[in-house]
C-alpha cells in the first residue's frame, strides 16, 4: 500500500506534466493542494465514480478553478470514465474536456463550473442550502451529504466571498466545509502584498466554525476535517500549504502559480518526490490504491438504494431530482386573467403567477435581497427558509444580490428545487457575474427583476436601468423576458420553468394595462414576438415593443390608423425566443421588406443600442441614450418622449420622407 | 443657543416634510442619524459652504444614498448655496437638484453619487487614499484631511464592502472614519432575517479600528469620532440608532425605511419631538446656530490659504487639482512606434504608453486587480503605494476588481491623481457596478481590460469575453476603446488622458501586427473610426473591424482586392467617438447606400448582437455568438471563423446574392 504522500504525488506529476504538454496552465495549486485532496478522497468524499449523477453523493466544488489539474487528476485516479489519460494528455487543446478551468458541461464528477474567483464557494452555498432544505423534506434517508471547497486567497478576497460567508454563517450551513489553500501567494506575490487580515477571525465573526491543519500532512487535513464535520457551523480550515511543492527551485513562490515548470524543474521535481514514472503514466500500486479510495463508497451507495426503494416518497423524491414538476397552474390561471382584464404592474402580476406556481409546483424555493415587497418574490404562502427551519421555501438573502444569484445557480446544480430570486434590474450588474456563470453552465434558475425602467421614477439615475436589457439580452445562453402584461407574465413563467437554462424576467414598478384579451391555444411569449394587432389600413408601420411600451404601442397605432396609416403592433417579449423561430414565423412577423416600404419603429424604455438589429438601418428607435433622472415616473415618460404625441410626429416624417 | 437634539430635530422635520410632499422617499434612516450628523458638522467636519470645492475639505459620504434628505438638510442647513428650501419642497421632482439619492453632479457638497449599496464606502476608500498620497506629495501644510462616511446594514453587507475594508485595512487608512447606521432594521425587516455577525470583529480582523457610541446622542457620537481620529486603523464606529427616530408610532421599524410618514405621523413626531415650526420652515435660533456650524472652518480656511500662497509647489499643486497634466509625451513616442513598426499585442504596447505616461504624468496612479504582470500596468518605474510609503503611484488592489473600480471612482472624484486600474475584460462584470457610478458621474478613471477576446486561450469560457464590448459600449457616458495596433494604444490613451469621463481600453494578450504605419497630425482614434485602407478596385465592400480584427480585415481586403473586389478596412476603436463625429465625416467613413450597392462587413471577436447599429441590416457580422472553449489562440480563432478562408466565401455568397 503506498504512502498518502505517494498518492498525493501522482496528482503532482499528472498536474505539473499535463500543464507542461500544454504550455499553459497553473501547476502550483494541485500540487500544493494535493495532500489535502488524498485526505478527503481517501477519508471522506462520499461518492461513486461509476454513478456521478447519485443524488446523495458529497459535492466537491474546486472553487480556485485554475487548478483545474487537481479535479482532473482526482476524477481520472479515482475511477470516473472521464478524463482518461488520454483526455488529460490533451488539457487545454480543442476537443478536451480538460478544459483551462473545470467546466461542467464537460465532465461529470465536475459539479460547478469555476475559475471566476470566489463563485466555487459561494455556488457551493447554493448546494448546501439545497442539502438541507431536501434532507428537512425528506429525511436523512434520502439526502444526508456534506459540500466540500477547495479555496485560495482569491476566492477568500473577492467580494463574492463577504456575502456567500455572511449567507452560510446566517443559515448555519454546518454540511458546507471549506478547505482553505493557505499558500500565502496570489499571481502579483506575497499575499501581504495586498492583504491584511485574519482570515479565520473574520469567518468566526460570521458565525463560522475555524479550524487548522497542515495542510502538507493528509493525516492533519483529515482530521481537521473529521473535527468540522462536528458542528453545526459551516467550517473553514486553514490549510497551511507551500505552493508547487514538490518543486525544488520554484516551490513556494508565485513563479510556479500560473505558468508551466519547465522541463528541468519538472525532473528536479521528479527526484525530490521520487517519482520516477514517465509523464502520464500512473504505477500499478498508486492506480490500485486510488481504485480503491474511488470505491469506499459503495457499500453506503448501495443501502441508499435500498432505502429509496423503499421510500413512500421514492417517485416524488425522483421526479424532483430529474427536474419534473406540475404545468397544470397554468390552464386556470390563464383563463382567470383573460375573464378579469385589469391594470396591474407587471411585479404584482409576477406574485400572482408565483401565488399559482408555488402551490403547485413544491420544488421551488424563492428570494429576495432585501426587496421582498417590491418584488414581490413571497408568494403562494411559502415559509421562511432559516437555520431552524431547513423546509421552508423563501430566503430573505439580505443585501447580497451577486451572492443569492450564485447560490441560485448552486441550488440548481444540485438538483431537486427550482431556485428564484428578486432584485432591481438595475442591480442586474451586481450579480451579472453569476448570471453569466449560470448561462454558461445552463443552471435553471429565474431571475426576478422588477423596477425595469425608467418608469421606477423617484429613485433616479443610479436606480434605473437603462442599458441593461440589452446587455443581457447579448448575454450567450441567457433568455430575457420582458413582459407586456400580466397574460405575458404568465406566459414567461411557464415558459422559464419548462426551459433548460436559466432566465431572467424583466417586471414593471408601475401598472401596465392588460393587451392581452383573448384566450391562445399557444405561449405566444415563447414564440419570442407576435402580432399583438394587425393594421386595418394599409400596413405603412411595425410598432415593435416590449414591456411597459406594448401599451404605449397600441395607443400610437390606434391614433396613426385614424390617420390613415396601417400600423401592426408586435410585442416582443423575448429577442432570444424569437431569433430561435422557424424563418417563416419570423418573416411573417417581420416582413423582410425595405424601410421605405414599411417602417418599423421599435419603442423600448431602454438604450436604443443594437436595436437596429430589430428594425434594420434607417428603422426609427425610441429608447433613452442616456442616464435617467429623479422625478415620478409619469413625468419622466413625458421628459424622455415616451408619449404618442411624441412618437407620432417622428413616424410620420419618416414617413413623408421616404 | 439651541440643544443639539434640536439641530438634529431640523433634519428630521425636513426629511420627514419633504418626503411626505414627494409621496416618496426614506424619512427612517436621516431621522435615525441626525444626532450623529449633528455631531459630524458641529465638533469635527472641515468644510466651507462657501467654497465647496476647497481641495482641503473634509471629504464626507452618505454611503446610505437612499437617506439623501439628511444630505440635503446638512447643505442647506450649515450654509452651501445649494439645494434651496424651495429646491427641498421639490425633492424627487424634475428639475430639482434634490434627487432621490445624492447626484454629485447636481450639488456642490454631495462628494460621490450614492444609492447602489456599499459603493459610497468604497468610492470613500479612493477618497482616502488619494488623500494620503497627496499628503505624501505635498505634506501636511496643503493636504491634511479625513474622510467621513456614513454608512447602513445594506452597505455593510453588498459583498464591495469586504473589498474596501480589506484594501483601507490593508492600507491603513486611518483618515477614513465611518460611522455606521446600526438601526438593525433593513427593508425586509429587522437584520436578523438575513444577517447574523459581528460586524465590529470582522472588521478589526480586517485591520479596522473599532468603536461604540450611543447613535442618539450627539456628544457620544463626537466622542468615539474623536477617538477614531488618534489611530492610525480606519475606524469603523458602531452608532446604536432608531430608524425614523420620533415618529411615535413607527420608529424602530421597516415602515420608517422607504415610504412617507402619513400626515397623522408626521403630526404626532411633530409633537414628540416637540418641533412645532411648519413644514420647510426652520425658526432663527435653529437656522442660526447651524449657519455657525458651517462657519467653523473658515479659520482653517485661512490658514490653509495663506500655507498655499507661499508653498513652493503651489502652482503645481493647483494644476493637478484642476486635472492639467503634460501631454509632450505623445510627439516622441509616436515618432518611435512608426519608426519601429513591430508585431505587438495591445498590453504590451499599452505598457510601453504607459511607461511615457508615468514618466511625464506625476499624477497617474496605476494598479491591477493581480494581474499585474498580465495587465502590464506596472510601467515607467512607479514604486507601490503602501502603508509604509504613501508616495507610491503603484496599488496592488489584490484579487478585488469591484473595490479597486470604486476605489479609482474616489481618487478621480477627490482629485489631484488620475487613477488608472487593469483586469481582464471579462472581469469588467465583477467591477461592473462602480464603472456605470463612474460613468454617471463623469469619474475620469481609466480602465484597462486586457485579454480582450478569445485570443486569450486556453483559460477559457469563462475567462473569454463575448458579450461584453458591446454590454459596455451600450453603458451611457463610457468611452470604449479598442486599439489595434500600438500606435492605436497610444491614440487611444491620449484621448482617454484628454477625455472628461472615464475610459476603458480593451487590449489584447496575443500579438498583432502593426497596421499603422504612417504618422498623421490627428490622433485617428480619437475619431472613432477612420479609414485605414481605401478601395483599389471599385469599391464593394467596406470591411469594418476592431482591435485585433483589423489586422485580420486588412488581409480579407487585400484578398478581395486580388479578386477585383474594391475593399475599404475601417478600423473603428471607438463606437462611441465616431457617433460623436460630424455628420459628414461618418457619412465619408460609411456611406449611406443600400448594401447591395457597398456590403458593410463587420470582424470582431464578440458577439455580432447590435453591429447592425453599424453594418445596416443585411450588412455581414462576423462574431461569436455563443461562450468561447478552451485551446490555444490560433485554434479557436480557426474553429470560431475567424480566418480570412472562413470569411472571404461569405462575403462573396452575398455579394454574388444581392
Amino acid at each position: 500500500m503506498p504512502t498518502k504522500r505517494r498518492l498525493a504525488n501522482a496528482i503532482r506529476a499528472l498536474s505539473m506534466d499535463a500543464v507542461q504538454a500544454a504550455n499553459s496552465g497553473h501547476p502550483g495549486m494541485p500540487m500544493g493542494m494535493a495532500d489535502a485532496a488524498v485526505a478527503l478522497y481517501a477519508d471522506h468524499l462520499k461518492h461513486d465514480p461509476s454513478d456521478p449523477h447519485w443524488p446523495d453523493r458529497d459535492r466537491f466544488v474546486l472553487s480556485a478553478g485554475h487548478g483545474s489539474m487537481l479535479a482532473y487528476a482526482l476524477l481520472n485516479l479515482s475511477g470516473y470514465a472521464h478524463p482518461t489519460m488520454e483526455e488529460i494528455r490533451h488539457f487545454r487543446q480543442v476537443g478536451s474536456p480538460c478544459a483551462g478551468h473545470p467546466e461542467n458541461f464537460l465532465l461529470d464528477g465536475v459539479e460547478t463550473t469555476t475559475g471566476p474567483l470566489g463563485q466555487g464557494l459561494a455556488t457551493a452555498v447554493g448546494m448546501a442550502i439545497a442539502e438541507r432544505h431536501l434532507n428537512a423534506v425528506y429525511g436523512d434517508d434520502l439526502v444526508d451529504h456534506h459540500t466540500y471547497v477547495i479555496a485560495g486567497d482569491g476566492c477568500l478576497m473577492e467580494g463574492i466571498n463577504h456575502e456567500a460567508a455572511g449567507l452560510a454563517g446566517h443559515l448555519q450551513l454546518g454540511r458546507l466545509i471549506v478547505l482553505w489553500d493557505d499558500n500565502e501567494i496570489t499571481i502579483d506575490g506575497p499575499t501581504d502584498l495586498s492583504r491584511t487580515e485574519d482570515v479565520l477571525a473574520r469567518h468566526a465573526a460570521m458565525g463560522w466554525s475555524t479550524h487548522e491543519c497542515d495542510g502538507m500532512n493528509a493525516d492533519s487535513v483529515s482530521k481537521a476535517i473529521a473535527e468540522a464535520k462536528t458542528t453545526y457551523k459551516p467550517s473553514i480550515i486553514r490549510c497551511r500549504t507551500t505552493i508547487g511543492f514538490g518543486a525544488p527551485n520554484k516551490q513556494g513562490t508565485a513563479a510556479t502559480h500560473g505558468a508551466p515548470l519547465g522541463d528541468e524543474e519538472i525532473a528536479a521535481a521528479r527526484e525530490e518526490l521520487g517519482w520516477d514514472a514517465e509523464p502520464f503514466v500512473i504505477p500499478d500500486d498508486v492506480r490500485e490504491a486510488w481504485t480503491e479510495i474511488g470505491q469506499r463508497s459503495q457499500d453506503a451507495k448501495k443501502s441508499w438504494e435500498e432505502r429509496l426503494a423503499g421510500h413512500s416518497k421514492a417517485s416524488e423524491f425522483k421526479d424532483r431530482i430529474d427536474g419534473k414538476h406540475d404545468r397544470r397552474w397554468q390552464g386556470k390561471l390563464f383563463d382567470e386573467l383573460i375573464a378579469n382584464p385589469q391594470k396591474m404592474a407587471t411585479r404584482k402580476a409576477s406574485q400572482i403567477v408565483l401565488d399559482a406556481i408555488n402551490e403547485a409546483v413544491p420544488s421551488t424555493i424563492g428570494g429576495s435581497a432585501d426587496l421582498t415587497g417590491s418584488n414581490n418574490t413571497k408568494a403562494g404562502g411559502i415559509e421562511p427558509l432559516t437555520a431552524s427551519n431547513y423546509g421552508g421555501r423563501y430566503i430573505y438573502y439580505g443585501i447580497r444580490e451577486f451572492g443569492m444569484a450564485a447560490a441560485m445557480n448552486g441550488m440548481a446544480l444540485h438538483g431537486g428545487v427550482l431556485p428564484y430570486g428578486g432584485t432591481f434590474l438595475v442591480f442586474a450588474d451586481y450579480s451579472r457575474p453569476a448570471i453569466r456563470l449560470g448561462a454558461l453552465m445552463g443552471a435553471k434558475v429565474v431571475h426576478v427583476m422588477t423596477h425595469d425602467s425608467i418608469g421606477l421614477g423617484e429613485d433616479g439615475p443610479t436606480h434605473q436601468p437603462v442599458e441593461h436589457l440589452q446587455s443581457l439580452r447579448a448575454m450567450p445562453g441567457l433568455t430575457v423576458y420582458r413582459p407586456a402584461d400580466a397574460v405575458e407574465t404568465a406566459e414567461a413563467w411557464a415558459d422559464a420553468l419548462a426551459a433548460d437554462g436559466p432566465g431572467l424576467i424583466a417586471l414593471s414598478r408601475q401598472g401596465l394595462p392588460q393587451v392581452r384579451l383573448e384566450k391562445h391555444e399557444d405561449n405566444l411569449v415563447a414564440k419570442g414576438a407576435y402580432r399583438l394587432k394587425a393594421a386595418k389600413n394599409d400596413r405603412k408601420v411595425i410598432l415593435i415593443a416590449t414591456g411597459s411600451e406594448v401599451g404605449l404601442a397600441m395607443e400610437v397605432a390606434g391614433r396613426l390608423e385614424e390617420d390613415g396609416i396601417g400600423a401592426d403592433v408586435v410585442s416582443m417579449p423575448s429577442w432570444e425566443k424569437f431569433a430561435a423561430q422557424p424563418q417563416a414565423y419570423r418573416d411573417d412577423i417581420l416582413p423582410d421588406v425595405q424601410p421605405s416600404e414599411i417602417l418599423r419603429v421599435s419603442i423600448e424604455a431602454g438604450t436604443t443600442f443594437g436595436w437596429s438589429d430589430i428594425t434594420m438601418k434607417n428603422g426609427l428607435n425610441i429608447g433613452i441614450d442616456r442616464f435617467g433622472a429623479s422625478a415620478p415616473a409619469p413625468d419622466l415618460f413625458e421628459k424622455f418622449g415616451f408619449t404618442a404625441d411624441a412618437i407620432i410626429p417622428q413616424i410620420l416624417e419618416r414617413l413623408n420622407n421616404d
